[in-house]
């Protein structure tokens, strides 16, 4: 399994990652490399699908794999095309496409959008390959109890390969764990889940692809958010002689005879190569814990959305809060510190701890701190509109142009230096509108974006605890949160708690609980009224805010689309 | 046909429209009152309907509707749910339900995502009403060749009800009534087609409610971009007669035995109640040029974005330039001058010219103008920066920090007097980049986001020459456009002229076609690179742009979903 991290819309790069990857495997004589799901254009490719070129060098760059795959057998993703599009998977042998399987479930909730541009798969297989008879699917195929997995180990098969590009949040590895070995157990088949790895826009892959054999015991798995080739041999005499003994196979005749029905054969003639190395390579098969987890996935996701978009350094404005200081140090450990620049800027209302900790914290991690005040720019701001705002008192305007006002000094930097921004607003601000649009929420990233307020502190202390030294300061973590907009603000002023206001969100936005739902939880029913009021108030910022890495089962971007102009009240 | 504008989500202002123009019709002794697709919940709900209470109280608002309902037959569109969720109409007669019909075809391209939330209906059925067949069908149904009006035509049914929320674009108009003619036509059917009217979010429902007899002849016209309750009578003996007379019907016997079998028949035993008042309103059944049609497009929807979001007055940055004074014109259309207030920002680039047209629109349109320099703001920002810049000469830095003083000085008005920001930028700039994320693509609404320059042209020579008084002075259409961020700026600087540039652009954004297809029409290959070039780098600042009103096939936001990682070039 080649867990490949290709980028979208590069047909040129991928092609390269992926004949590499078949070079390298070739030299160990697999007997079957298989690739991701759409490896070959990256996934999603979104609106790219419907530009008929796009598709058209799709094809171009699977012909140039083929020709190089001499050697080897591929099972390998693509887009398909005859009068609709497919979702598709080429198998390869002897420099040939011996069959093409397409897609049959299309995901079309959360994040996906796949019936907007496939069209779903009519056919089963099995190809013959090596000696050993395989069922091919995609994704969601395979999640499905009903999919083609029965189908086709009824038939015959007795290894299941599915081609992925499963998009992380936490808990999913697990999840995937416990359906595959479901879905081998059930079928007494071999399962080789070939999982995508690398951050595209809010998704980050995770890679982890898994080889589980037909007891549902894991035999090997990739890394998780890393690059990786993962070899191993089957006992494929093992599922045959486990099938002897198990009654679905050996009294289930007419039921497999009915099924066999359905199903296109193709025999692959090629050699089997047989011999692979018999060293292993290690895997670690544990299941990791959250914070570490969710830390990677942060990592991978910055350094790929930086890179990938040509973007070398990024800048980071620092408060001496917790958000940007774990953003900062995500930064650090995704670009190393060369490329991360701090930037400090006070105003009358920032407190001498704050500026100390913002020391504190770029002298620990290595990287460059810029100061600029921002209070005679603010000064002039105030000065200018005194004539429209006489009579008024201080409030939000005033607050948010001090907010505003970094947000422009960082995208001067930016335009000036080419840093790309990152912001630091986390999800329950980012839920509940606490944040400033076009001033904290200014940037091209927003790590935590996805995070909330209390996982924030999580991932901050599991930072600190990994590694040997602890790069932010304890203070930070210890100390009330406050956006320092006016004297003495704190963010208690405006909201409840984070360990009371995290659950509510995570029942109102991630699972869609009602008010009453929610307050039979044991919330207060006045503060879970005014949580959904603000989470619902703030879809207007949060349409026109910047891009984050998805890391729960349910983020805002395309993950939850909801009416701007909307006056249901749950 | 009720012609109404609810909201989306609000269930219970929804109700009452919906409870007014049933009275109304009542009164007018109407034998059936239909309404627009998920008329209860407004259209496109979105994800709220991935929330269970949500659907809930759709179901409820139905049943208080059904309840008033007594001495009129209705069709009206809501969610119905069993295991799964329907886009449905129900048929109520006699103050009861007296059956469901389910949307067949799901649109899930474009602007539409309706396989995300909906199961497909699998049954069509036909409904004698007041003494006439009548078919039920919801939206893209019709569309369809091979839709439910065919068979349900060929079962007997004698006119074709379809309740729509068909958004508006250019041309859509024409398009939909030569496909409503044709599937009259062919069906020798009448067609009532019931359309939503009102602006949500980035849509425009138009209207433009069509009624057809039998020989595809425009019986009747709803108001476009306005509510209206289409009332007429139709000659149902006449269909009769002309079937008598086509082979169609007189020789299909067969293939109509057929088709009959598909179909469920539902007899509405409610008394016809006949005689409708003889005077048919007039209608304006000629077909509107499409500036006129463009303009009221725009008015409408920054109307209902504004007030159906809870705001009252809105503020512009006016330039002097051509899109600021087209945007402040709507808004004057739109909300009334009292409601509008412009500012007048000038730096040191600002020439006299800008001032006095901004001047002179303000005067003709009688709306305030506020003035506000932001030299001294720029220059605080400047001495700021000075020891980083030291040594880096003036450019896209110190541009964009003049247009977001600009922008937060507008956020901040906004702020303090709750003033809704309406951004000025058009589609040509949207497209290339040509614009400042955070400056003057700041706002709650971009009015004329989805209007390329030379249509912002022809919109201001149209409004210009209707009413009576030109508002927008002929300088600002004659003059060179000009962003005033450096000395003697013009966008032709930096971008082809625009009639170069937004065919282009119309080829590559709305019709996707590729770089040799665009060249093939006639214009300069290197011209044609830059531009894509352009439009593919600016994914990042359009992800993060205001909404805006389509009014083209193909506008930015979700009816293009384009990644922003993402290598290809076409």
């Amino acid at each position: 399994m080649a867990q490949v991290n290709p980028t979208v819309g590069d047909l040129e790069g991928n092609s390269e990652i992926i004949i590499d990857a078949l070079c390298r495997a070739r030299e160990m004589r697999v007997d079957l490399l298989t690739f991701p799901e759409l490896a070959v254009t990256g996934y999603p490719p979104e609106d790219l699908l419907l530009k008929p070129q796009f598709v058209e060098r799709n094809l171009e760059s699977l012909d140039r794999i083929v020709g190089e795959s001499s050697g080897v057998n591929l099972v390998i993703g693509f887009v398909d095309r005859d009068s609709d599009l497919y979702n598709a998977a080429a198998v390869v042998a002897n420099g040939e496409i011996a069959g093409i399987y397409h897609k049959i479930y299309l995901p079309n909730y959360g994040v996906f959008d796949e019936n907007r541009y496939f069209s779903r798969g009519r056919e089963v297989q099995i190809y013959r390959i090596a000696g050993v008879n395989v069922g091919i699917s995609i994704c969601e195929d395979i999640w499905q109890e009903t999919g083609p997995a029965g189908i086709q180990s009824a038939s015959g098969a007795e290894l299941l390969v599915n081609i992925s590009a499963s998009p992380y949040h936490y808990g999913k590895g697990n999840l995937r764990l416990e359906i595959l070995r479901a879905r081998a157990r059930d079928n007494l088949s071999a399962v080789a889940y070939n999982n995508l790895v690398g951050g595209q826009d809010e998704l980050v892959f995770d890679g982890n692809s898994l080889l589980i054999d037909q007891g549902g015991n894991l035999l090997a798995r990739g890394r998780q958010f890393g690059e990786d080739l993962v070899i191993a041999d089957l006992d494929v005499d093992s599922i045959f002689r486990d099938r002897l003994h198990d009654p679905r196979w050996r009294d289930g005749g007419q039921i497999l005879a009915e099924r066999k029905e359905d199903i296109k054969r193709i025999e692959i003639s090629g050699r089997a190569l047989g011999g692979v190395d018999p060293k292993l390579p290690e895997r670690h098969v544990d299941n990791l814990g959250y914070p570490s987890e969710v830390y990677d996935a942060l990592v991978l996701g910055t350094r790929d959305y930086v890179r990938k978009n040509g973007f070398e350094k990024v800048v980071v404005g620092l408060s001496g809060g917790i958000d940007s200081s774990l953003v900062a140090t995500i930064a650090v450990d995704a670009l190393g510190r060369e490329n991360v620049t701090g930037v400090w800027m006070p105003s009358m209302y920032s407190s001498s701890e704050s500026e100390q900790y913002a020391r504190d914290l770029t002298e620990k991690l290595g990287i460059r701190l810029i100061t600029i005040n921002i209070g005679k720019i603010f000064g002039a701001y105030i000065d200018e509109l005194s004539g429209e705002f006489s009579g008024t008192g201080e409030g939000v305007a005033e607050e948010n142009l001090q907010s505003r006002t970094r947000g422009n000094l960082l995208m001067a930097l930016s335009n000036k230096f080419g840093w790309l921004v990152l912001a630091t607003g986390n999800k329950s601000e980012m839920a509940t509108g606490y944040s400033t649009l076009y001033g904290d929420m200014c940037g091209g990233l927003a790590v935590i974006k996805d995070v909330p307020k209390t996982m924030v502190y999580e991932l901050s202390r599991y930072r600190n605890e990994t590694g040997g030294n602890p790069v932010i300061p304890e203070g930070i973590i210890d100390r009330e949160p406050s956006a320092e907009l006016r004297p003495g603000q704190l963010d208690t002023d405006s909201l409840p708690p984070y360990a009371v206001l995290d659950p509510i969100l995570e029942a109102y936005v991630e699972e869609d609980r009602g008010i009453d739902d929610i307050v039979s939880m044991g919330f207060d029913e006045e503060t879970v009224r005014r949580v959904i009021g603000l989470v619902d108030r703030s879809e207007f910022k949060r349409r026109q805010s910047t891009p984050g890495i998805k890391i729960t089962p349910r983020a805002f971007g395309k993950d939850r689309r909801l009416p701007i102009t909307n006056r249901f009240v749950p």
